[in-house]
């Protein structure tokens, strides 16, 4: 009698069981069909792409930005969709112009972006020397004599040796972002850096550059890695070449945007929220494909697969498109802020902004991650084999504090620094089906976490 | 003293193993940074899709492009370099047009390439009205009085649902490859084809066309998706339209080309052979970058790693351009015939014709899976992460026979379809990263399989 309940029992866990697994993969498999064979979501990254290029926060782009996903949103049955204020600065890039000359006559342009954040230069330019490092330390065992007035040229090539390309990224951004800082401590008049892109091209990529001193702010470009070779050869047979940079940036005092949030009401727990999102900020000189329109679009695409195959969430889905990452993060900080003064609870965030190539995996908090990898053989089909400890986002980053387990979307990364924050970043550059599997590895992610939770 | 003996010989064991491991290792490290950062094959690919374009076998395309790889291959240390002469077919593309006209008056174009390998027209061009089928079967099982005097118009888009793209090609390559034999024997006097195409662009997929009847062969054509929408929603609204299909593509008399190859001699075992290629023809409608420029410049740089590592293979390894993968595949018969003819021994074939696209691993042969499959590990960090049973390569195949053991290199598949045998395979849309992995990863297996065979 005992033995036979306990078979009675395991059978019918195990069919039970058998039975949720095969509810989840048609489930899953319906949210990729759909994904797949529906042209929204790439023809909404396009009209984002022709809307809003150059869409950094505070620039009037952003606003059409804005306008554009409430458009969007307000064309889905979503429950509510809202807008949620913040203030951002008001840095506007202006013209950027920079040449060299040999003999004083002749001058030789050189194609560079300012970088984000930057002072502008004085109105007639600057005109100086210039000493090249490979690196931050190495400019700081220099002889200082040898920087005094000079233009600091960070020529450091990215690792091309790294499989993972974002590691090569994150071994030379600290030149790009506080290269001018600790050079004008040294008595540089600005700085040059070599741009962040594993191929040789004419796209400057900007990036944000960071003041920590307040008293003497120097400008910060970046140049071509075609030009930034041209410069090198010059330099080293010319070691005296004038370097000429001008930039007619100027930041203002800040104005108020913000996130645009929509919602679906949890059916059984409205009061918890799950939340996907992508950064709907671009820099100033970039479309914005990769980063991040395809990610704000493949959140919106999580909502509307959820709609098309008639998933109605447990928990409230806010999708979020979040403001001003790449400056300042005031739409990531804003929304972690009114979050806790409202006293939410939220139980899983997931950012898509990893650029628009072949998904591969999530990035997990290893709090969750036992968890979520018991999910991995749903998600392996469709070619997410790495559920892996990392990073969420950069946006959701300020949900961590309030104990959220946060998630990020990971592609592959070989292509992704030949368009980042360039004007190479645009949407002939996405793979439509690249775009919509990202998209139903996070609807299928969302619904499983929606469905099942993380304790 | 039994067991001391046994646990040096286990040590001793474990210890050699490591250390072979790890000169394995080191040597693989030592390919992959090598080719990451070389630009060596990059450049290659760059020149051979700027001197030979649509370098279909028979045209004079095809010569420039013998001759460019035999220039870069002179240049390189090889044992030998040599032509292996074949016959191949002459067929010429010539003008396509098309257009629609539903009133009789306005001429509404279309945009179609002639499929390889197809009839012409008569000088005047065809003008009947078109019968629209699903495919194959749906045609077979209609009245053949519908199909008589008819344009035959395959209208099937590829099944986006399937992860692997291939799948949704191989489902629908059979109504370009015959489906024009078939319609003929129904009473009809053309085909189109709607282009093997993921995405929705004016790009015409061409590709190869056979006749098994030698009595009434009618042309055949693939029209663009978006021409393929647009026709179709006129012939909903209007199923009399008439449309023109008109092409000046001829077939002449057979000429000589043949395989362009380069020889390392083994150090130890000059008499076995290993080889390395891809086809260096592509259609007549291409620049040919993914399929196969790339796949030749890939084989290519497993030499150039080796000579660029100081690694001297113990077999002789060959790097074959084949000629005529699209057409007839007279380079992979003719280069199997005389490595029958010659008696020779080969222990390995390795094809890379599958896209520059990130690769993921290979496809082997199930007689060697299981060796193929120790090694994984060493792969693994490169994101060769499936070593599968499968198909190795068109040119190669024929090598089957001989009992060679055949592998291919796996590259995902999400853009392939975008590209391939269309204009819209160009350079530009080469991932230099993506190339470069997969030579390398080419070349690593080479080694493995070179130290420590395949028995």
């Amino acid at each position: 009698m005992k033995n036979s309940l306990f078979i009675f029992l395991f059978i019918s866990f195990t069919a039970s069981r058998i039975v949720a697994q095969n509810a989840d993969s048609v489930m899953i498999k319906n949210m990729f069909d759909n994904a797949l064979q529906s042209e929204v979501s790439y023809e909404q990254l396009k009209g984002l792409c022709e809307e809003a290029p150059g869409r950094l926060a505070g620039l009037p782009a952003m606003d059409s930005a804005i306008q554009y996903m409430f458009r969007l949103m307000k064309a889905m049955p979503f429950d509510s969709v809202y807008f949620q204020p913040c203030m951002v600065r008001q840095w506007l890039p202006g013209r950027d112009t920079a040449w060299y000359t040999i003999n004083g006559k002749r001058k030789f342009p050189l194609t560079v972006d300012v970088l984000g954040g930057s002072v502008p230069t004085p109105e007639s330019g600057i005109v100086a020397q210039v000493v090249t490092f490979n690196s931050m330390d190495e400019m700081k065992k220099a002889d200082p004599a040898s920087i005094q007035g000079k233009i600091v040229y960070f020529n450091r090539p990215m690792n091309q040796t790294y499989y993972n390309a974002f590691r090569a990224y994150g071994e030379n951004a600290s030149m790009r972002v506080i290269g001018a800082d600790e050079a004008s401590k040294l008595g540089a008049v600005a700085v040059i850096v070599r741009s962040l892109n594993t191929v040789i091209d004419d796209f400057p990529h900007t990036g944000i550059m960071r003041y920590k001193t307040t008293d003497k702010k120097i400008p910060g470009f970046a140049i071509s890695t075609k030009d930034a070779l041209e410069l090198d050869s010059v330099l080293k047979l010319y070691p005296q070449t004038n370097v000429f940079l001008k930039s007619t940036c100027q930041e203002l005092p800040e104005i108020q945007q913000g996130n645009v949030i929509g919602e679906i009401r949890g059916t059984l727990h409205p009061e918890r929220f799950i939340t996907v999102g992508g950064h709907l900020d671009s820099w100033y000189n970039s479309v914005g494909a990769h980063d991040d329109g395809g990610g704000c679009i493949q959140s919106l695409e999580v909502a509307r697969l959820f709609f098309a195959i008639g998933y109605k969430p447990q928990n409230t889905l806010r999708v979020v498109m979040f403001i001003d990452e790449e400056m300042d993060q005031r739409g990531g900080k804003k929304y972690a802020e009114e979050a806790k003064n409202k006293g939410e609870k939220h139980i899983f965030a997931l950012e898509s902004d990893h650029g628009m190539a072949l998904p591969t995996g999530f990035s997990v908090d290893s709090a969750v991650l036992a968890k979520i990898q018991t999910w991995k053989y749903l998600l392996e089909p469709y070619g997410f084999n790495k559920i892996e400890k990392g990073f969420g986002g950069v946006d959701i980053s300020f949900l961590k504090p309030l104990g959220v387990p946060l998630c990020g979307l990971v592609t592959d990364s070989q292509r992704y620094f030949e368009y980042h924050h360039s004007a190479n970043d645009t949407f002939d550059k996405i793979v439509r089906r690249e775009l919509q599997l990202g998209a139903a590895g996070m609807a299928a992610l969302i619904y499983l976490v929606d469905k099942y939770g993380l304790e």
